[in-house]
């Protein structure tokens, strides 16, 4: 296995990109193709005590880097020589297994969607990252790739959420929940109720385990496995999650910081405390999947440090080996509408 | 000041509802009028130890109760003689300064439309409530009304949200944002970016404080005051700040419960453990206004116990007394788009 890992992409590049992906292939013994600029590269290879870079990790260099201020759509052919696009070339022409970015959501999906493609007969590929449920997770697609969407794209958005949570999180008979406002039928906009309508008819056929309409609240109660919705209010769904779990781990802190008691008290929850901080780690996932390309591209967080680098390119790895793919292709004529 | 409460709505009714309408009566002197069953609303006052009325409390009677399995639309029309519909009356005929309910949220909506009617020019009543952020709180506007939206409502939901902040909550020059899943102009979908610019103009004419697209994660960091979006996405927030509140609530009190050690730190905590899950209490705001309706209508939490009836009771007073409807009408012309 051969993972493709863009080193200048995110807020910490290239130090902690290369510092996780040395890690990765120590743990884990897996491939690492580095793609970025080669002294910045090496350098920060040597400042992890691998002045010579170990057996099963190489560099291939690419002079440029895609800017948060470059214009998504278009940066991957303005910058052919940038990590995204020689990353993505090498991963097309099977140079690698998959490809794993810390760099710009916007430009990586439009250089993934152009340059890879998608599965034929997909209309567009979806985020789904692993948000934390009382249930132990779920998968919610899609949350931000496509602000717009119809409700073909939300039926195939269904499929895809179905198959991850089968192949790659290995969870058999996948419970498929359409986010809404309410739980009847009738609720929410025409795009909901166009979309109820489809994964029904999915789930009549036996193809789905559409469990019907979940508002946001019974989801995180871990009332199904697949969180399908547009792009806009996945969005808004996540950066929530993320919104009320850091305010509420900085109460949390706070409330121990308060006197010597408090902080008696805090030496007597470590364990506890630990573990909870590890359940809002961000970092712990490491990225989502672009579902729906035609080869395993994988997004990690803009400020993923080291450990989240090594959490992706795991996730990487498995999503390569567990068939997704294959799996989407042989069901693409359940996924549309006449 | 006279607050008419519907007696029969939400989980807890009558008991809870006319509990807490005491309370509030007895706390603040304001006059109270319970609508409902005559018979249970007096069981349910003498079981508070009020077998004879006090001073300032009325029971006006309504036989029917709108039910979770009414259709909403109707239910009011259908059921006359309901606590919705005569309280509803009563309010349009000046027989009291606001109605607070904690029943099915639809029928409200439709029956304070339909029998109160909007302020002239506004399109669409919205719900604001008043969202927990690190800067103190935000209102939310809209959250579950209007599942579909224009541009134009949106204009209006943050012209009503930025009066209802100033008016209501008392802070001056409240910041609007428009919520979205990037902070770019560009960013977001059409309805978005037509927001955008008619935002953008209400606040280049020195009439709003737009400080423009703003994500969910930002929003509870507190980088706005206004919270403008539709009710689709908006209520996809709400539940979503509800669902990982209750979720992490859970977490921390299992912390403490772990063993001996966990509950001798819960004990030196005590205080801080309190205040943290006053953070967490839906019932501290009480309830939500339906601004853009010609009177104050109040809706509070369907789940309401006597302390969230009270303080919703306490809201309507403010609501009532803050002048903010006049203030809408005085600006009604800045809110149409051409």
């Amino acid at each position: 296995m051969k993972i493709i890992v863009d080193a200048m992409g995110g807020d910490n590049a290239p130090a902690e990109i290369v510092k996780g992906a040395l890690a990765a292939n120590r743990d884990t013994g897996v491939e690492i193709v580095l793609v970025g600029r080669e002294e910045a590269v090496r350098k920060a290879a040597a400042d992890c005590g691998a002045a010579s870079l170990p057996a099963g990790v190489s560099i291939v260099n690419a002079t440029e880097v895609i800017e948060i201020c470059d214009d998504p759509a278009t940066a991957f052919k303005h910058k052919k020589d940038s990590s995204i696009t020689v990353g993505l070339n090498m991963l097309k022409s099977g140079e690698g297994d998959a490809f794993v970015s810390a760099g710009s959501t916007g430009a990586l999906l439009a250089a993934a969607t152009l340059l890879v493609k998608r599965i034929r007969g997909i209309r567009r590929a979806a985020m789904c990252p692993v948000i934390p449920t009382a249930g132990g997770g779920a998968v919610l697609i899609d949350c931000g790739a496509n602000a717009a969407c119809t409700a073909e794209y939300l039926l195939q958005f269904a499929y895809l959420g179905n198959f991850y949570v089968k192949q790659v999180l290995g969870i058999p008979n996948p419970r498929v929940g359409l986010l809404n406002i309410g739980a009847e039928p009738s609720k929410g906009d025409d795009l909901r109720r166009e979309t109820y309508d489809l994964l029904q008819r999915s789930h009549e056929a036996g193809r789905l385990n559409f469990v019907g309409n979940i508002e946001a609240k019974e989801a995180i109660k871990g009332g199904c496995d697949v969180i399908v919705t547009d792009g806009f209010s996945g969005n808004v769904m996540l950066k929530t999650i993320e919104g009320v779990g850091s305010y509420l781990g900085r109460e949390v802190k706070g409330m121990f910081l308060k006197s010597l008691k408090t902080k008696v008290a805090a030496l007597l929850m470590k364990d506890g405390l630990r573990e909870f901080k590890t359940k809002l780690d961000p970092d712990r996932v490491g990225g989502t999947a672009f579902l729906g390309i035609s080869r395993p591209v994988i997004k990690a967080h803009g400020s993923s440090g080291a450990a989240a680098i090594a959490n992706a390119i795991g996730q990487a790895v498995t999503v390569a080996e567990s068939g997704i793919i294959q799996e989407i292709e042989a069901h693409i004529e359940d996924m549309k509408t006449e």
